[in-house]
């Protein structure tokens, strides 16, 4: 973003937002709850999955590839476990069904845990785990889509860099929230080093060929964090995700099927109640605690903090709820084409 | 290992540890437990967590500091949840109990949650989700200790290399078992180097100072791999399992409290059941045909072959087990002298 960008206060961004999806053909409250999750990006920051996102989930409506009116339902159910099939309803209605019935059982024996078949794009995974801490639980969550990325020791895409959240609750702290992809660098990144016009850095990426390159136009297959740890964690969620709902996403593009690197996720979704293993409050204080004995240690040379998961978009997001959300000019230019199609005023000052 | 380094056969390996723990004051089926957990290392080329570890173990019961009649118990239960507090018993014995209990509680309601408070080293913990695999079901454990890696950003320990595993149930393939440390490269890693005479790279390890070096005997401080990432992880991995349990490893060293950094562990072991989810049998033939996808994509430069997670140590598995499992000078050095100490004859050859 610019310093001249113009801000729009969040509620104002929703609203709009809201507005758009509902025309697009979704309900008011779906399209609301994925309004939220947009906008919930843009305030922490991670603008690659805030509301530059609604052209290509307006694009998927149209053709026919995110349900307006999807079957979403839970398909089995046990006192722990559940499925949720969401017949490719936009990903946080999905996420959102999934998290609030891990947290009802979470509640009742200690743990629920959910995986959701055929969502549209949950978004960023955080997300889920935040609405978890603030429940008093600790929240766990992984996405899977088809292959983006090279598996240790391969040059073509055999994985998809799927994210890992974690979050837990603090007293008077955020609760501190872990969520990453198993690439060295998200895609976002890269997408935006080709806006920027900068090279991306050697070990990024791949491109086609399988080479490696620091052209970001080129680089298009991911590469896993930490080698094969990255590539271990990332086959391990296809089989945590996929496979347990008898859906995987890598197989068929392994066996060239029609379709198969078409958009959709898999999903895990899991809240582990605290106050059944032992004292909330204490809890609370102790990761509070924790965080702060993190941060007072003695600084590596060139850091200038030592900065706990999820920190750096906690404060990004505490300038952003009192000074609005800046867009830059390309999300503006897409938010105005799409505000004429459906007849939808942009926000003011836009 | 050398070339000339004797072979000792599995199951004589085994007897030999469990005659020497039970000369040491454990029972027969706690020594047996200790010891199989000690060998199925070795057998796996995981030697660091292997044998080596008698006169460290024996250390600790001498010290007190292993419990040969712990209290070892369930102290809380749920239909899906439990916390084993261990009170310093050998971590196999209570790693195990955690993980037949959760085993149980998944047949019944499809998934088994527990934290173990308090239990000597589990060792490497790939063992325990091997065991929740060749029950149809995916295993995931997680281990905390005191301190021993700096987080991203600081140049002091302030967190421990915790490792977390995953592993699932193959068809014709072996269980697939992730079981990675935190940290850029095992502490044992370290020790080989310090074994060889050879230096390690920058970026695995900060001296006492805080200072990058290259010379493992110096190299206390290991130090995350991906950076934020593992450190992330490792930091919301002692939120998951000490905390859980209202007895946390980080805090006590920030609090200068005095035996903080005495060895002790909390972890989190977990089974889901794959049936309650979908068909086991698809299931299994879908990870192997991921496994076969996975290996048939295109080499990257200077890759002899796409490895998936624990087929290395498999590989190895299948030789010792049958060629039997070679001992370095020292490790026989050591076993000679805990052997003269408690009468136990050392196994033929050594």
């Amino acid at each position: 973003m610019a310093a001249q960008d113009p801000r729009v206060q969040a509620e104002v961004l929703k609203q709009f937002t809201t507005a758009i999806f509902v025309k697009a053909g979704l309900s008011p409250e779906w399209a609301e709850t994925q309004a939220d999750m947009l906008v919930w990006s843009n305030l922490r920051g991670v603008d690659s999955h805030g509301v530059l996102r609604i052209p290509a989930y307006v694009g998927w409506i149209d053709k026919g590839l995110m349900k307006t009116k999807a079957n979403l339902r839970v398909e089995k159910e046990t006192p722990g476990v559940l499925i949720v099939d969401a017949d490719f309803a936009p990903g946080p209605v999905a996420g959102v069904l999934a998290t609030q019935r891990v947290i009802e059982k979470a509640r009742k024996i200690g743990i629920g845990w959910a995986v959701i078949r055929n969502a549209m794009h949950l978004g960023a995974i955080g997300y889920y785990v935040e609405m978890i801490a603030k429940q008093g639980m600790a929240g766990l969550c992984v996405t899977c889509n088809p292959p983006n990325m090279a598996p240790a020791g391969a040059k073509a895409p055999g994985l998809h860099n799927s994210p890992l959240a974690i979050g837990v609750p603090g007293n008077h702290h955020r609760p501190v929230i872990l969520d990453m992809a198993t690439s060295v660098a998200a895609g976002g990144k890269v997408s935006l080093a080709v806006d920027k016009g900068v090279p991306i850095p050697l070990g990024w990426a791949l491109d086609k060929q399988g080479n490696p390159t620091t052209d970001p136009k080129q680089g298009t297959i991911l590469m896993p964090f930490g080698g094969y740890k990255g590539s271990g964690m990332a086959m391990l969620f296809e089989c945590l995700t996929g496979l347990f709902v008898g859906n995987p996403l890598l197989l068929p593009v392994f066996q060239g099927k029609p379709g198969a690197t078409e958009h959709r996720q898999n999903s895990l979704v899991a809240a582990v109640d605290i106050a059944t293993f032992t004292d909330l409050a204490q809890y609370k204080r102790n990761v509070d605690e924790t965080v702060a004995g993190i941060k007072a240690l003695p600084k590596a040379e060139g850091a200038s903090e030592v900065f706990v998961p999820g920190e750096p978009e906690d404060r990004v997001r505490e300038e952003r709820a009192k000074d609005g959300i800046p867009l830059p000019v390309g999300t503006v230019q897409n938010m105005r084409t799409v505000a004429q199609r459906f007849s939808v005023p942009l926000p003011a000052g836009l």
